[in-house]
């Protein structure tokens, strides 16, 4: 009972966040048929903005840690921001009329990390009075870049796949109606301007599609800033620039993304249950494998049981921050009502109120045990 | 003499605050024949910017508020706004040689709210000691709001009349040289494809044009600002993003205002001294009969003095920060020289230096009688 | 060494410094074939932020400042500011190879003035207990503001006239081969059209390309910031939105910059090491005109000798904040990895570890001398 009144005042708490609060009222007007227009220009500027942001903050974090005492649980939040979205991928975009981009950017959420789930965490953390590393918080740029990278090449991936089918049916189409087409002024001769003749016999090249992924203006803006982090100063125009914008710009962004969200929503009428079903047993699910690696580092190398929660705590939670300015951008496809929904609506309550009490009472058996 | 040295100082003081001062540097460098151009993208983007944090900070003014106990003060707010705009478009519309959307936009900014203005009044309350109810300051957009509603429905009504009398004249006329225009190729078919065959014999339909005019930009970026103000919790965001940009952006959007009022100040040469009338007389007007109406309010529900005259400075007081860009957006065709030029250089001494201190003074005396 | 130590720590403090760093990092994700854009509406408003930035600054201190007593040094600081890009214009200009429009930019940035390096020798004074006149930092924009602007109109000046050479050629070669073009269609005629028949004989025409220039949007945005500056109260607005986005705002136009300039840098290769020798020896060099200049100062009307080492700093000193947007702007066709390489990476640690110490090593020998 305790745990249902928490987990419906978190929800609420959620609906009146800015992030979901801009979100429903972009898709309120975009019901009531408002001809309020964001100009395009100043959508890819505000993405621009966000993602150099999330990148500048999380290079300045890694740059101000202690590398080399933190290499094990920063390995650990490396290879569970790539296996949720695995995981994903081989669970969750295999139910049945579920979207495998849908799915997969909706498991690039999950694999982020909130920063304010994180920061409830440390706050119980030192209310039980539990110790933990100092640079224990800077493990979440390990773990939130790698999902959001990792998804978005997936989807690349993906659709370059499907693309590559979709030319095989068309040949095999095409076959049959050779003598049709070819009377229509020589269709298949244009087709194989557009696909390389050699190019079907063969797998989809990995490493173009990668690279293209990573020169993409999503990624782009993401590593840039990253590496602007690690090996120069920015602190200034991070502090009195960057920072204090981040929060307003991502409001009129969730706005857009209610606005384009809302013609969509119609799609998840028949999944929508599966996505409740995933926003609802995947944190928990992450967050215990993270607890796994956690106490391999704990027994390893010492790192404290706090720093386990943690890391247990940044898997179970899923990023309304961070994750949908990148997943937009990256990868455009992917309908946005789908995956905010799910982690902003179900899943950061989930991990909140239900993950961090989890995870720290595990955390007070194991040290009295 | 004392009324017109604070007057004159007053003047001056607009005169060097960034809204006129921008609006005229707009002007000054438009006749100089500069070449500077803020992209149209930018435009909109401040407008909205500047709609959504007036929405907000009406929302949350009202959702802090203690709605029982303000609730006869509040209608008469609304009522006041409203009936401001239909007393500029009953009397000053029908002036010689006034464009009928330039009185309604005028209107409209004198039914609006000064922030300014009623910030100046609460100063002087406090001075003289005379007590008002805390949330009487929170009534301001219960009058601001409905107003600048009000004149763009007006507006869209008015421009939707002279489209079809325009259309019924042409009609006419061509009845008249039915020969020729049937010569020059179905003239008159090709506009009756632009108006129904049916529409001239009725009654403009006023319910389609107020729902356009809601779903406008301008008035859906300013609903949805407060509706989001109203439901949910924008504080953070208000207060980090939205409130400390506004100046600026309102100063570049009064520059831009400026460059497009040259080209359009000509039009007021035949005119200005209506304007400078309306905007002498309508504040002390319009502050006498908000007076009277929280009069009212005091006699039946107890409503204290000083919020009768925080209720009369609202309604003498005309914007100068949420009005501009709501109306630029909501009445394009308006004349930006002649309703700015009257509420900030004229409208706002007239209301700061003689509107505050005649309602002090009268409820002053009414505390003593 | 010590000078090399200090120069060294310098130069990598600058290539961390946000101005540098997001400039090297647009190089390089320019280099990696980052697909990255930042829309030409938002340059262009990040351009007239900066730029009306500049402006209001440098309005609001000579507005604050003692015009009276600073006369004199604030007319050698004009002075120095116009010289420094004549110098440049018949020395650094005339080198080989050097284009004449990239030598105009880079001596218009060191005309130019660095606040940081100003706030440096500030700072050293007042260690040295060396006293000086409290306006004498408001000597800057006088400086700052006719480098620029002198730079600008030269460019076009020298724009134009390399037009009316090239017109001239045309026309000679149009004469060998008369015939032959008439027969083509009176390409002569068309010719004509863009060029009046009456302007190839007379000297280019001053003042209109003046004009031109100041109409410009680079200059009409900075000289419209310098008289709001100067005749309005900005203040508020200033304090709340210009001043402190403009940090931010200039780290974007740097990675634009360093986008753009990827690909010109080539065109570096055969020139660099002048930009170097210019980047080392005019500094110093426009140091002791300035110091020469700021002595006849303290002679006739008692300027101190710390006034004296400020005039010389800011001589010295190359703009990194001021410069760049404005010279983009307004002499477009110049290349910025040469202006902005040969300021920033060079210039300004010379002005800093070599100028200051010799000017306030100098007035400490006259003082006691």
């Amino acid at each position: 009972m305790d745990f249902l009144s928490n987990f419906l005042s978190d929800f609420v708490a959620q609906l009146q966040s800015p992030t979901l609060g801009f979100l429903i009222g972009g898709m309120v007007i975009a019901a009531l048929g408002s001809q309020l227009e964001i100009p395009d220009a100043i959508c890819k500027f505000i993405v621009f903005m966000l993602l150099i942001k999330i990148g500048l903050s999380g290079g300045i974090a890694i740059r101000n840690a202690n590398l080399t005492e933190m290499i094990l649980p920063a390995a650990f939040a490396v290879i569970m921001g790539i296996l949720i979205v695995f995981i994903g991928l081989y669970t969750f975009a295999r139910l049945p009329k579920v979207r495998v981009v849908d799915a997969l950017a909706t498991a690039g959420l999950f694999g982020a990390v909130s920063g304010s789930t994180m920061a409830a965490a440390l706050t119980q953390l030192e209310e039980q009075k539990i110790n933990y590393e100092p640079w224990a918080a800077a493990l979440y740029p390990f773990m939130d870049i790698p999902a959001l990278v990792t998804a978005i090449v997936l989807a690349s991936l993906y659709l370059s796949k499907r693309r590559r089918n979709q030319y095989l049916k068309d040949e095999a189409y095409l076959g049959k109606n050779e003598y049709l087409s070819e009377q229509a002024g020589g269709y298949p001769g244009i087709t194989a301007q557009g696909y390389p003749s050699d190019a079907p016999a063969k797998r989809v090249q990995i490493w173009p599609i990668v690279k293209e992924s990573l020169q993409g203006s999503a990624l782009s803006a993401l590593l840039l800033g990253l590496f602007l982090g690690l090996l120069t100063q920015p602190e200034s125009v991070y502090k009195s620039f960057y920072d204090p914008l981040f929060r307003g710009l991502l409001s009129i962004l969730m706005l857009i993304m209610g606005m384009e969200a809302w013609s969509r929503i119609g799609e998840l009428r028949k999944v929508a249950q599966w996505y409740a079903v995933y926003a609802v047993v995947a944190p928990i699910i992450h967050g215990f494998i993270a607890f796994g690696l956690g106490m391999i580092a704990h027994y390893t190398t010492g790192f404290s049981l706090g720093g386990v929660v943690i890391l247990a705590v940044i898997a179970s939670s899923s990023s309304d921050i961070s994750g949908p300015p990148t997943l937009r951008a990256g990868i455009p496809s992917a309908n946005p009502s789908a995956y905010i929904g799910a982690s902003t609506a179900i899943g950061t309550p989930v991990a909140i109120g239900l993950g961090i009490p989890l995870y720290i009472g595990l955390a007070q058996t194991l040290a009295g045990g």
